[in-house]
């Protein structure tokens, strides 16, 4: 089977955003009321999953999506903890309704309430929630709540140890993802996504995180940002600071998603990145959308350059399913409840 | 011939250094003496230059470099514009001399004075103290001088157009490189190097600045960063956002470098990057030094995964040589003047 690991309710329904939109007025104006849920019936969620995301699964042949709320629209960079909450639990409780839904199709990955530079104890409370309490299978890590400023400690540091104690405790991965960028330099898409991943890879080279975390597993998406193409480059610094090799110090425990949307970036990725260390995504609806004028193929097709790509059947196998199944055992064990 | 278009004097002699730290004390305690310059023999200078960048480049067989100050001690977040203009001056006086002693080996790429928010005049005088009056060739453009916290517009923001103006003006290029991190997140070498080469590849692309400057040319170093890897996404994200297309917005006017330290990335860059926008180049001594234990060359002998690549002698000939004529017209005209 054909496992997408990164895949964003992007599409949700107008009511979400109006929440939303409430919530940061009444954070702008506390004399308004606390704004209402949005009320969003099932056949809303199916008007907007079944032609978009389910549709081209379907399409391409991709049988489950782990899916979370909009990464962009976290906006975790809003300081008010309150707010990260009641809006992280929304979000989630939508996706929830998705994967109950589409059970077969859509396992469930968080969104944190987190908050730049404050604590951490919200993030444990709802990733036990979405994972004991409504089956969820991942949670998206934000390495810069703050939205482009960059103001949190690295990966490395014990401000984060409290969630990937909870981590370890749930056996759920976190993938890291940086939400919208409030910083002018940064296109949200185009650099800022790129360089979190880039930025979180190095945290995790310069230190031994997981000898303190060893069954800690995290995903760095968009194919690793700019890692793989400079694969030569990492392992001279490292060689050169005198970091613990990354292949017994990193690989162990982080995994790329294949977000590249073409045949030579996918075949690099391959070809440098163990095949261990690979999961298929697609990101969609993501980043880029439609097709690429100068083919007839959409560019987030990613099972179509991989299909293409010099692999192993084994191989391929593994980035499919295999890794998937194993990077989240939860996953895995709900697919066994289904007899997959 | 071969032309490495990003080499930085790392190896300066130790009297450059005790000349900063003194700057720097100074600018702590304002009751201490004005640091007088650094005093450096040419024998010192021959000292640290020959038995490494020079003698690596004769080992692999390059004809020039061009090289300017050590990156990583740009300190643009120093935030003193008479000590950024001193050390600035200092520095390329320094990499003057070297272009004096090896006026065959090596020409002159420019330090800015660049202040963190600051006006750009002193930069302006700079680079037309060293291009006029020293015969530099190039530049370095730091699009972050606050290293690591991205407070400054982007490159299409009219803040930089003196700047552009200038070196319209004189015919020089730009290389965007910034200098070292002051942000825990990033790592120099390993992350903010890369994002920002990333980081302004996509400002460039998100706008129409050589509409306004047709003339104007830059050099985005390390391998154009995450772009090459990411191609696809790129133009998609472009498509859907209506930028205008790449080969015609951005291609005419920006090349990447070839620090690319493994031959994969280096076949990925060949590959998808027209041979016109590419630029030979090392960074040698750069971010990675030394040899890879598991092979037995240096990381960043880029030459040999070029000579490895799948390229065209056409192709590999404006690589290494006609790209760089092209792009900095006073290398080209010091080359002939020099009969080359």
């Amino acid at each position: 089977m054909i496992i997408d690991c990164h895949g964003h309710y992007t599409t949700a329904p107008g009511a979400l955003a109006r929440f939303r939109e409430a919530q940061l007025a009444r954070l702008a104006d506390p004399g308004l009321p606390l704004p209402s849920e949005p009320e969003i019936s099932d056949d809303e969620i199916r008007e907007t999953i079944e032609p978009n995301q389910l549709r081209i699964a379907r399409e391409r042949g991709h049988d489950l999506t782990i899916f979370s709320p909009r990464a962009s629209h976290m906006g975790h960079h809003v300081a008010d903890q309150a707010t990260a909450a009641e809006w992280a639990r929304v979000c989630n409780d939508l996706v929830y309704r998705v994967t109950t839904l589409y059970p077969g199709q859509f396992a469930g990955a968080a969104q944190l309430p987190q908050v730049a530079g404050g604590p951490l104890d919200a993030c444990v409370s709802e990733l036990e929630r979405t994972v004991s309490g409504l089956g969820f299978v991942g949670v998206n890590l934000n390495p810069d709540p703050s939205g482009g400023f960059w103001n949190s400690p690295p990966l490395i540091d014990e401000y984060w140890f409290p969630l990937y104690e909870k981590l370890a405790e749930l056996a759920v991965p976190a993938m890291i993802h940086v939400s919208t960028s409030c910083n002018p330099a940064f296109h949200t898409l185009g650099a800022h996504y790129l360089n979190a991943d880039t930025t979180a890879f190095m945290q995790l080279a310069s230190g031994r995180l997981f000898d303190r975390f060893p069954t800690l597993r995290l995903v760095i998406p968009h194919g690793g940002g700019a890692v793989p193409y400079h694969w030569g480059r990492f392992h001279g610094i490292g060689y050169r600071e005198q970091y613990p090799p990354i292949e017994t110090s990193v690989l162990p425990n982080v995994s790329f998603d294949t977000c590249v949307y073409h045949q030579p970036g996918i075949d690099l990725l391959t070809s440098v990145i163990p095949a261990d260390n690979i999961l298929f995504a697609s990101e969609m609806l993501g980043a880029v959308r439609g097709s690429n004028p100068d083919g007839d193929f959409p560019w987030d097709d990613t099972k179509r350059y991989l299909d293409a790509a010099k692999l192993t059947d084994a191989d391929r196998d593994k980035i499919f399913e295999r890794n998937a199944r194993r990077v989240y055992p939860r996953l895995d064990a709900r697919l066994r409840q289904q007899g997959r």
